[in-house]
């Protein structure tokens, strides 16, 4: 069989503000593979299914000197990001076609892995869209349901406010506080966000854009827990409609990723009410091993079953990623945001 | 016996930026009290020693309708904040003249209590100085030794930076994190203050004011526990020096209390370094509950000996009060600010 071109996203620059497709990423062409024959040395041919957009890449686009918990992109090599994948040949033992694997995958259609460390074997015995394994079933899902778990701490009639309610994150958020009986306030950037925030049922749910954040949470609050996803002012805004004692789950502040920043002024509100605030990755060791065998066991069947909603907005093919990153820096996407690479 | 007058400092307007005494504050001579006949209808008559002066009066110094965790001042009546009197005259069960109480007394000489509510019986046993009671043994001496507690969790090699670390708080916390075998950074306002950082076994000290605080972390560190003190462009130089998993103990942040709070630009640390970040107050039920009675049996006998050190700066006479409430809130004070009242 003839080579089969295999299609990348180069990371070409830093940006400067927003990521822009085809400047900041570069879509590729240029390498083929041939699928039948190619050397495995030892390792296996894998066929990206699925890849993840998520917010967290824009901090990957920086300049390698700075350090971060997550390293950064580098200059003409492909961008990486969660996503599943259909092994087609296999060199290594206990690998066999067919069999899928969840992981840190390049953004490109088709790799060669020496071994499967850091991958995990999907068994799948839901039957659930292989998409849904990088969002509710993958890391914006763990995010969700460690961090909740770790630092939440619900009390009856608590009042828990979710800003990015209607990402994949936020989302299980909402659910998990109504599932704990909790009083959800939940902020989205559209109608439509909106709209999904009332159907994961949130009791007070708002167009941020359109709304005023802090007399949303005068009216509806004070607030016990804050789940953050944003930061920037509406991080300002809980901290004045904190409890004393209130929880802050800092988990994301997308406000300030193409800004280098946003300033938060009153942060001194964290003495007088006595806030805790955790900051957290989701691939922290100790998170892992409390949390996530667990989380596999008793999160499929919920999303099986329909009693985790989730809303998925896909792009089709490995050329649309570069816009998919921008959509969801500026909150465009509706739902989690996934490339479909390919079928199966 | 004729009245003596009983002399009294009054919240006269809320400041703008810096609390200028006879502006902010006044002293008061136009009330009299007659010692030996004036009806304690029940209570007892206490005789003003010694008042502290502490950074977070100035908070207290704002307009009625603002919320905090500490009311308040009214404008026309005296300030108040903790001190330590002794009973001269009493119709109250179990008050006795020549008794010391310690809690919170009016900036006034002479006062009449109902009860004891509030006020702690000072027994004494080491002979040490009635003002030491409202520093190292006080307020400030219990905020350090129960926050250090709750929240630092120090491991061994552990790097700690106390910023404040000349004021009665920050010389505490730099002693018990030395005592926890802990490497010291701590950073005071002159040169004088550096001095005395050193004395207290601070492996490194620096003047903020001449020293960059990013570059001595920067060498230094990085640092595994923050006691803040001070808050803004410090608190950011720490945020850019903390290892993964840092405790931040936010105490105090005087940077910004004088100019309605200092930002922050780079809070959106606390994630990728998974920061903890404890907001706390000392009064809090729950920390007095489970460290107050320890710190009056452990503290004070180490005090006595001198292996807990401490530095006053001390103002004499009540009308000195608001010059002293100005020096703490510019940093001229040397050591705990007090006030001493009277002798005996």
């Amino acid at each position: 069989m003839s080579p089969t071109v295999n299609g990348r996203v180069l990371f070409n620059e830093v940006p400067t503000g927003f990521p822009v497709p085809g400047k900041t990423t570069i879509y590729d062409k240029s390498k083929t593979i041939d699928l039948d024959n190619v050397d495995l040395e030892g390792g296996f041919l894998i066929k990206t299914l699925v890849l993840s957009i998520d917010p967290y890449m824009r901090g990957k686009m920086r300049e390698p000197g700075k350090k971060s918990y997550s390293p950064p992109y580098n200059k003409g090599e492909p961008l990486d990001n969660f996503g599943v994948g259909v092994v087609l040949r296999s060199d290594t033992p206990d690998v066999t076609p067919g069999d899928h694997y969840y992981g840190i995958f390049p953004f490109q259609e088709y790799d060669i892995r020496k071994n499967t460390d850091g991958l995990r074997k999907l068994t799948n015995e839901h039957n659930i869209p292989w998409s849904v394994f990088v969002g509710t079933l993958g890391m914006p899902g763990k995010t969700a349901w460690f961090a909740w778990q770790e630092f939440a701490h619900p009390e009856k009639d608590d009042v828990v406010f979710v800003s990015g309610g209607a990402g994949p994150v936020g989302s299980l958020v909402i659910q998990l506080a109504k599932a704990d009986g909790l009083k959800v306030i939940a902020s989205a950037g559209s109608e439509q966000k909106v709209a999904f925030l009332k159907e994961l049922g949130a009791d007070v749910a708002f167009n941020y854009k359109t709304t005023d954040t802090a007399e949303v949470l005068e009216k509806e609050g004070p607030i016990n827990i804050y789940w953050d996803n944003v930061g920037g002012p509406t991080l300002e805004a809980a901290l004045e409609a904190a409890t004393v004692e209130a929880r802050f789950i800092e988990c994301g502040m997308i406000s300030g990723y193409n800004s280098g920043g946003a300033p938060v002024k009153n942060i001194f509100q964290v003495i007088g009410k006595q806030i805790k605030m955790s900051g957290f990755i989701v691939g922290n060791p100790k998170l892992v091993a409390k949390y996530e065998e667990r989380f596999y066991q008793e999160v499929p069947p919920k999303v099986a079953k329909g009693e985790i909603k989730l809303r998925e907005d896909r792009s089709i093919g490995l050329e649309s990623a570069g816009q998919a990153i921008l959509d969801v820096q500026v909150g465009n996407n509706n739902g989690k945001k996934v490339i479909i690479v390919a079928k199966e």
